[in-house]
């Protein structure tokens, strides 16, 4: 931490954010630095190169990030809209450092939302002709060609392939439960039956054991016996949207962090 | 409803209060009503029999409790004495309107807490000389000596086995998660290996299948990536102590209507 | 109780939903009840005739609602968009009951994001050449010509007269404070400067009383030392988009039952 | 920080905790190292003249704990036990870091609680004959021989004078309500009366100005029409004791830095 903090204030660095955690499960000693370039020495392209050494020397996995450069993403949706309507409003007013591509939808339904926020759709039907390596292709190359830093399904009901993660970057998924419980399908109806309290909702990275990727965030929210699977469903509409939305907004400020199946986030 | 509130109403009982809940999965009407018996035309033990042809036309399963009748409770431990001392500290401040009995322990070290309230402490260790049997002999002893008409079991450690739960009265038990994620041991654990960012607490009915009898409360606290398996128990202490006792008032005040596996808590 | 219900049951309604309340600070018995209509004997019009005689003899202040006539709604707003959006794209989503007929702006602004949602948008400037009378006359004639039963103030930050508010239905404000805590202007930031680990929202009833009138919703959400003013507006706006929302969902449903200052909700 | 976390690094310390926080209204840069001594060259002695130096060169506040010295502490109550029940357990338990010495009553009701626990307690009743003079002497003597280094006021419902807080540490005070909403006397009963959906509680720094010092931690809890005076207070108590643990465990782990009227608790 020392060299490291050094090696920011020693060219003239201002820092503005530092935060630090040692897992003591794992020995793992985790960093984050903010720092403002005005006075900063060194030009953007010189920063890699002259912070490489110093990481070597202390064995740091590292990465760096420009504040002002917008990640691009793309926002995958099946019917339910309220997630993606949440992502385009956050977008369209500024409250997420990021460029909305596109939408793409394996289902039609959500064109009309998206393009009312001049945003384009694309419709990649699932199984369509060639089966599933048709679609994945046709999405694939929808994120090569514009160039796609961060996938986040919004309510997306379909399973990603392992080839697909491998091929694309990371992936944000919004979960309607609160994870471990009630993973899979139908989660509220599960939640129902069993009787719980309270519902939740997870947004994780997507990893290939569909439900088990590291953790953003998560929340809850209780329910009584007077609320039926359809009020569940509401309810947890709330959540999800508000969920997804903490969870891309940290990850698009590089806040987490993700080691193992573990994720910090410094908020 | 209309005929029951009538039943009420014509022989003079001031309603205090009146839920209702139909609920539409099952078709069930729930209804919990509460009267005062001051000008109540009928005595106490003319109630249930004046009450029961109505029953009967209406199809009705139903019970009557007397609000100043206290319950006679016995609590359960192992080791951990949180949830206990919450217990004893509500019951001996008038909040829990019960006679806590006795604590049972299948080890002996709480034994001084129960006593420093002045509340007699059986140890009663599990798979002694003559196995379960006789550790169940001497459990259900107890409750049949103090006429218990409540276990509850604040951290006690051990499986109940079906015998003994239809021998006994209801039982409730506070599980260290928030069911049905991390049933079974050490779920602060579990939860800290799968990086969830909310723990929670599940007071329920005990039924022979572990940790699946109908909840009556839950309740969820957030955690970081700074917080360790210790932080865990910690923060979840807080939240089992709650819990429970929530769960244990509401079932002293005939609050809980159980239906198949769900609960109805008229809160 | 008895009576009412038995108003409804001997007519063949089906009840849905019965909830009541008694207020012991005030002596009042509160009461909602919902059924269907059909096998109910009376047709719509003769319902409230057919009450009547009962209302009167057991003294009881009544109003009566079809859930299937939809309120007709009108926004009102000022540059601040998200609680706006907020109830477009739930209007549109058809979670809440009601014909959202029209938004008005004291500025210009959100013109653009009520059309995108096919909703008129009337500009109404504050203090033009006329003064507040002609304001308030522009913005009653709107109310007038629309038949709006329910006025938002979706972050409408100017304060009603009480002229206005004798001659318009009921108004529903979000303010961005947990009131009482924080009246005023710039709440966040005098939340700021108080140095409070907690912020919240409130909706509530518009009286002439600035931000005294009955309260329907609250909620909160932690913050931390690390907030600065700015973060604590963008978390504001999270609470207050779903507390609105909540508060006039409520509202919609007849669930809102007022008495002095204070609401019973029977959610 | 990049001198600071030399400053340990060098001399073999192993950094544990490392929080640092730029409070952006103020222009103030904070910090928290926590560092493990086994290996550090510098006996316990000689790390703050060690430090003064450069503490000096970069014109900072500093103060220095060691984890393993437990401060002591004094509770002082009225009539109400909920939060020094708390208290006693968790200090009990080992969960609170610190040697509490003795119970302070203004009554003597709380006696026999305290002293189940084997904490002595002295009652030093208000304005006896001498008038607050006394009283104050007397406080103050008590807590010159027990050499206190925290007072946490847990229930004590009198107010500490400006001259009484100049002669001696820190104070911790539970108020019963979120303020700055509900300052003063009766928070339930004014929460009750305005029909708040929600109350909390606040633990802060006393300071001569009633209710107004450095808030430490807050909580809510929602409520609803069906909650009476008596109601808010039972569901207050829980909040109240969990509150206060939280804010005193944080004083005693040296985690919470004032700064003016603001606290930053590096959690």
């Amino acid at each position: 931490m020392a060299r490291t903090a050094q090696f920011v204030a020693e060219r003239g660095g201002n820092l503005v954010h530092a935060e630090h955690h040692v897992d003591r499960s794992t020995g793992l000693f985790l960093m984050r630095l903010e720092w403002e370039l005005e006075s900063f020495e060194l030009d953007r392209a010189g920063v890699g190169s002259a912070f490489s050494p110093l990481a070597e020397a202390i064995d740091a996995t590292w990465s760096l990030h420009f504040s002002d450069v917008r990640p691009r993403i793309a926002v995958w949706v099946t019917r339910q809209g309220h997630c993606l309507a949440d992502l385009l409003l956050r977008a369209a007013a500024g409250e997420l450092n990021c460029d909305l591509r596109f939408v793409l939808g394996n289902h039609p339904d959500l064109r009309e939302m998206a393009e009312r926020f001049g945003v384009p759709f694309h419709h990649v039907p699932t199984a369509t002709g060639g089966g599933p390596a048709t679609t994945e292709a046709a999405q694939l190359e929808l994120l090569r060609v514009h160039d796609i830093d961060l996938v986040v399904l919004a309510k997306y009901m379909q399973v990603l392939s392992r080839d697909l993660l491998d091929s694309c970057g990371p992936v944000i998924n919004i979960h309607h439960s609160f994870l471990p419980a009630f993973a899979g399908a139908n989660p509220y109806r599960q939640a129902y039956e069993r009787g719980v309290k309270i519902i939740g909702a997870t947004a994780h990275y997507v990893t290939a054991d569909l439900d088990a990727g590291p953790i953003i965030q998560q929340d809850t929210v209780h329910i009584s016996h007077r609320d039926g699977v359809d009020d569940l469903v509401r309810k947890g509409r709330d959540l999800e949207r508000v969920v997804l939305a903490r969870a891309v907004r940290n990850h698009l400020e590089n806040r987490v962090l993700v080691h193992g199946n573990r994720t910090s986030v410094f908020e």
